[in-house]
């Protein structure tokens, strides 16, 4: 038996979760289910893909990953499974959003299109394959059906990747941009917060948001700012962002996912050796 | 023992639903709990008893279903359960939330007033009957008290029931309602997706919302159309649906419930046959 | 084994929650968890406070109270748990959030700081201690460790305590603070449902809020004013609330927390003996 970790983009206005997790509990009455969260925008692949990524090293080992954020429901985009090298499966559709989080998982080991439709719901609906096809999968592997059962083996190589946008040094900083925003208002950027000094990046520096230009600090924490200020800091998952202390950086200067953001060095262009 | 799942309009900003799944702990604690949605609109009796109604076949059989969408609560409503043909309970207000789903479930076989109040919490609220008085009752039921512990039998046919809205056939479609908007923007009718051909509508077709004409297309699945296109579609419900292939068809024709839309053929009016 | 209530602020856009609860399954697999509400305001450690006070007569005895809501996180502030009179034990930042609860289950018997850093998690990240420090601390005190193994005895004169706003007696009312607005726009006051009778505040009265009038009831229910009229009620928390029958409260009279409303008594200033 394995846990069970859900996400997706269905949010907690509609019963959309909760239907799949009643059908769950109905193909597998014993498996434990921890919903880390419904709460990615809609479709949105790149941020779902990323929290999958990011929340894997705290979640049960050997578990079974059901994520769901799947625009291309019910045309040509394969329905898939992955085995990761530390025994984790991914289930989900095949559009780039389970390969980060399996290849941070020590790589795709084993991957299958899910082909057999005895162990789907019927009739099967073409616009909701969270419950129709990956629920009832995912909750049959977690109670110990074996992976050669649910389909036929695939080519690792084939899987749809994600074109991840990664971060443009500058003579005196760095240009990123905001790959997630959270309900705190902080802005997770493409940068890893490890690389913050070797771009010289150390405390005063500047921010550059569609050519204007923001007072910031790199610091380790929000109060390393007074109330108010711009930090940038390494987030709980290693990422570097953009936060204000006992405020929203998204709202004080207006960032959505996709901004880029200009991180500057004050005082001359060459970088701290 | 029975699975009890639960449905509400307590919504995620405030304690109401966590709260009750407390008293439902405390009560029943080997009762496994489904939440399926506390994302019904505030107040909205006929959502909430399409989606109780909706979601029923995906539920574990004999389970309790425990709704709380109580506008009038602490008035004269009264509180209810029915038990279905298929022996499912309904727990909730008198309001003609549960009726929809017991109907769907093979018809009310017993209906009973809750008026055992020693099984109630005490003190009794006036305002919070999912907390004091649903939910202890539920659970109690759910863990295997017998229906006639909980009240006085009722005679079904005194049941209130809701108008629920039914589509219009014109000579050139039919004119149906917006019952349910979605977080993707899709918005349900009050109409079959399988009554969709029987009114001549097929492939290429004319929305109309406020007199403004928008064209559309039926067909399976959001990718029937291109990107940002109108598409009209059964959804996983089997409802006729408004959606737009990676867009929201509420934010584009500016739809809410209650919203009128005529689906009306190409090309003269007489329905194919 | 103790069951864990788990209260945060932190929203169900993001993974937050769903993390702590994978971490707490690690830690302490067959610890049950209760999630009370993550929807408490962002950083609003006293509507936090009040939440975890109200709904404590409603969970189980003996159980882990794990609140999180600490914009203070990476700063200065104490990590803590408190033990209540009545054997509950309260987990969180040292900000006032647990004092009021744990005074409401009879005092605080014990109070240590989290220095036992063996069982947190490692790395230890600056800005979410919910996940690496509280929640690991709480579930294995929910499994059974004893308290002595967590950290340092503190004096509980020493906790941080919020003051509360208090509500100011009139000649003719009462002037009291809106502390919690919920999802259906009513808003609960710093005053105590039982205290409006003895500031004679019964049947008609007007609640004036910036200055302009508004006629409401004090009544037992929403339906003791007909629909769209304004009633000042005893919420299922005892505290006295300003609602609207079939609507809200916030929307009509544009009450956020911390509005000030004066409820004065009609005719005169001579209050009812």
């Amino acid at each position: 038996m394995r846990p069970l970790c859900f996400y997706s983009d269905f949010g907690y206005a509609d019963d959309f979760a909760g239907t799949c997790r009643a059908v769950i509990a109905r193909v597998a009455p014993l498996v434990r289910v921890i919903d880390v969260t419904h709460g990615i925008k809609q479709r949105d692949v790149l941020g779902g893909a990323l929290v999958l990524r990011n929340t894997l090293p705290y979640m049960p080992s050997r578990a079974v990953h059901l994520a769901v954020v799947d625009p291309g429901v019910g045309g040509e985009r394969r329905a898939i499974v992955l085995r990761s090298a530390d025994d984790r499966l991914f289930v989900g559709p095949d559009n780039g959003l389970l390969t980060p989080a399996a290849e941070a998982a020590g790589g795709v080991v084993e991957a299958l299109q899910l082909t057999a439709c005895e162990l789907w719901l019927a009739p099967l609906s073409r616009t909701f394959h969270g419950r129709d096809v990956f629920a009832p999968v995912a909750a049959r592997l977690a109670a110990g059906l074996s992976l050669a059962a649910v389909g036929e083996a695939l080519d690792p190589a084939c899987l749809m990747r994600l074109a991840l946008p990664a971060p443009r040094r500058q003579p005196d900083g760095v240009i990123a941009t905001v790959v997630q925003i959270d309900r705190f208002g902080n802005a997770a950027l493409n940068l890893q917060g490890g690389e913050l000094p070797a771009a010289g990046l150390i405390g005063d520096i500047e921010l550059l948001v569609g050519g204007a230009p923001h007072p910031a600090r790199v610091a380790g924490t929000y109060g390393g700012v007074p109330t108010g200020g711009l930090v940038v800091l390494t987030d709980s998952y290693g990422q570097a962002a953009v936060a204000v202390n006992d405020g929203s950086a998204a709202d004080l200067l207006g960032l959505i996912v996709g901004t880029e953001v200009r991180l500057r060095r004050l005082g001359g262009e060459a970088p701290e050796p």
